[in-house]
């Protein structure tokens, strides 16, 4: 019989410390894309930011905290009076909310990143966690670099955020360096060590600096933690964090063995997964475990002998497990309201009636241009519908041609809110140079363009291609992303969208509408666990 | 003091169990390229392939045994004389040589898959053993889906096999399904029951469904086993194998943990990754552990109080331990050949003089058009020198011109070997549809684009991109990619490699010209472990 002490918390981080890994920045409408996403898939807790970061941070965590429902919503803050009131403002709408504290143990961060001694760790972290109790029953400590950290050292830091009244206790490997075996160790160690260890969660939170995050983060499970910190596809700093799909799927898949439960939705695991790709732009590997392309047997095209027969001689999930859907229904043209809104509905999407109604237009647009539509234009379509940045600026016309040996030239119109309709015409090495340039001629903005990506997203001749483009402008990197069967037109797209952020930062909106390709605060870049 | 017994083998897999997944099928020329890198990078064995699979596979196992100096080569066989006969003779020409014979004993492979009973199961196993002594004194066996199958009838297999002659045994992880506490018990119940255990190298074969490939090698390798089989960039079936580069850093960080060594020079990691990667046209995922673009903290913009003070706060392996440079040093028009030579050797690849002139040419023809050359140039440059396949097309002229809403034009001239000059004009839906319509019409052959993507290899405003493009033709999945400025050039380049391979498959030399996107034997799918 499932009871309480099967649980174990999912504690998603992608919007903290996966969002402050390069090329994961996320604008606030999308961070609140993700929260009610990741809200659906039945996570515990949602780590919505950490506040005094930036402005643009605290607004973001504020607004999830307002508008996500569910979840416990919690920020980070370091041991500082002006972090945690900063924290505990941007939590206050949230009806379940945490603050989370952290301050780095290790000898090494000790000496070379806080020059502080062990006496005065244990005061910050004691005195931080009463100042949090201030405005929040739920409290959580993370000491950062944990696994680097003397076992004792560490074991009197717990014991005494314990006594000043953090409610769940957080191990991080912060620099990915620890292994099972050793890992299970700490936590039996703390177990028998830290008075009162048993009254409070014990968490646990890893990075896969050498391959182990999910190994480390089920072995803590096994030896008493009863939170697991991760993320979306696993991203994060560096090799990223502990991936969600990959350590809730291992709970399940091996169930008998574990005897632990979450409350995770898992036929919600793949169109998370593709949300948050198609935000960060990061594309998922295709041998990525549990949501990658090969992931399944079947999905590869080996239908061999011992597959047919029983899929479970090399399955150990059903795709429908992980809401990936085993038919890839081609709809067209003719497809009507009825047929749409059920694949809808059948990819892990949920919309209401006017957003169904608008991306069902932009479907029948496309099905004018493409003969067959697959799941993933579909998928495209509707992770897109709310997904860019509109305005100020818009693609009018756009004409280029190129000659092998030559340079291409490219002629844009654009089209402004304020009514201006300028035009740009510019040749370059290759057409897309050309277009951009004229572009740039257009609205007078130059932009310096740091890389350049096309992945697919679907299969066929008149396959829908996503163009990613990394701009910096001003010291700061933006990101813009289209979709389209055309290339150029997509590219242009793509670039259209940072410039509308750029304009939009410019025009006060700064901190809402910059989605910044790497975090530029430092304050930001020193929170690593 | 190093002895013997701290020695791990590290058995590389990427040419049979990595080849075999979908989208990493190579040529031969590219698997003879793969099989130097890994002998260069200290691998003990290379599992050149399985040569029973189909002719070409027989082809390329021979080529690797005749031409790479080092490591055993391996090859793959069922339990059949046949299947060993091919393999024995593939291998002939090699100093040091492996027969890898396989036979499933779970039940549901068992049942399913087989149809064979225990008692059958041994006899087989026992017989081709014997059958595979005969040809060569190194033998290793391997039970498909040991982790699933019942301990005693595992350790009753391993024993039957030891006794009939295996000098290796590999325990594979087939589905990836076990966990490191569970596993590391398998192989402790493995020596505690099997009666001349201690007298065989016992191997650890494992796969990423649950993304814990690495902590479960790691764990068999504490629990005794003395062998790791493994791919480069974690690439092999569904989610992947273990991944050489992660578990051969782990060992390497963690060298106080473990007490182990390999004989990998682990300065050439990141130079052989990249290789594969452009090989097989996968891109490595950014957060990638050891070998992704955000791996170290460095790399990512990051260079906050403690990164600055110590690296080590942040980074707990150095980037030049695993060959990637720290200097993204520039290069442009006035470099000269010393400066060129000297880069090409810091990013660890070595080119004979012939080489070294043509990739130098190369360079000076890419520094007219793109005013600074980065590493990712440079190793562009190197990786493509002898890659693409050549003859008998190439594109002699190409013009496009497209307009916002309106259908692309493309005219293109081919040169073919022949002397044919055919031209071809089209429209189509973006210029890549147009110019691809237009090769079409040129060559009279009608082809069906899977998939289309480009990849950045460098930054700037002109960098240089990837296009990789995915082709279906008579029932075979072909793969072609090439490097430009210019988005449509490239693309039209990607196509004409693929339509060269068909040519050259046509023309007889099949097996080894085409480059299968799936794996199309029916044999070959038939492994999996």
């Amino acid at each position: 019989m499932a009871t309480e002490a099967d649980r174990v918390l999912i504690f998603d981080t992608t919007l903290r410390d996966g969002e402050q890994s390069p090329g994961c920045s996320m604008t606030q409408p999308e961070k609140l894309r993700v929260a009610r996403a990741l809200a659906d898939l039945g996570v515990d807790v949602i780590e919505a930011g950490f506040p005094a970061a930036s402005r643009g941070d605290w607004e973001a965590v504020h607004a999830v905290a307002q508008e996500v429902q569910g979840p416990v919503i919690a920020a980070l803050a370091r041991c500082t009076r002006a972090d945690i009131e900063a924290a505990a403002r941007a939590l206050q709408p949230a009806p379940r909310r945490r603050l989370h504290v952290f301050l780095a143990t290790s000898a090494i961060h000790r000496q070379y990143k806080l020059n502080m001694a062990q006496d005065e760790i244990v005061r910050a972290a004691v005195e931080a966690v009463k100042i949090a109790r201030e405005f929040c029953d739920d409290v959580e400590f993370s000491p950062e670099d944990a696994s680097r950290t003397e076992l004792d050292f560490l074991a009197r830091v717990v014991g005494a955020v314990i006594e000043a009244g953090a409610t769940t206790v957080n191990i991080p490997d912060t620099v990915g360096y620890t292994v099972p075996d050793e890992f299970g160790e700490l936590f039996r160690y703390l177990r028998q060590n830290v008075p009162g260890i048993d009254k409070v969660r014990l968490s646990v939170h890893c990075h896969d600096d050498l391959g182990m995050a999910v190994a480390n983060s089920l072995t803590a499970v096994v030896a008493g933690a009863r939170q697991i910190e991760c993320t979306i596809n696993g991203i994060g700093e560096r090799a990223g964090n502990c991936s969600l799909e990959e350590v809730v799927m291992a709970m399940a898949t091996r169930s008998q063995f574990f005897n632990l439960r979450t409350g995770i939705q898992t036929n919600r695991l793949y169109p998370v997964s593709r949300l948050l790709s198609n935000i960060t732009g990061q594309p998922i590997p295709r041998n990525k475990a549990v949501i990658g392309e090969n992931a399944f047997a079947h999905e590869s095209g080996i239908h061999q002998h011992g597959m047919l027969k029983n899929a479970q001689t090399y399955e150990i999930m059903r795709p429908e497990d992980v809401g990936l859907s085993r038919s890839n229904l081609v709809l067209g043209k003719h497809s009507g309201r009825h047929a749409f809104r059920e694949r809808v509905q059948e990819l892990g999407f949920e919309l209401d009636e006017l957003e169904l109604n608008r991306v069902f237009e932009e479907f029948k647009a496309l099905a004018d241009r493409k003969k067959e539509l697959f799941d993933g234009d579909i998928e495209a379509l509707v992770l897109r519908a709310e997904g860019s940045a509109h305005g100020p600026w818009s693609l009018g016309a756009l004409e280029v041609s190129s000659q092998l040996g030559a340079s291409a030239t490219a002629t844009v119109r654009l089209q402004h809110a304020d009514g201006r309709t300028p035009t740009g015409k510019a040749s370059g090495d290759g057409p897309v140079d050309a277009a951009y340039k004229a572009i740039e001629q257009a609205t007078g903005l130059v932009v310096k363009v740091r890389k350049f990506e096309v992945h697919a997203v679907t299969v066929g001749e008149d396959a829908q291609g996503e163009t990613v483009v990394y701009v910096d402008y001003n010291g700061r990197s933006y990101r813009g992303s289209s979709v389209s069967t055309d290339i150029i037109e997509a590219s242009c797209k793509a670039l259209l969208e940072v410039i509308n952020r750029i304009e939009q930062s410019q025009q006060g909106g700064a901190r809402l509408a910059a989605r910044e390709a790497t975090p530029a605060a430092a304050a930001k870049s020193a929170v690593k666990h």
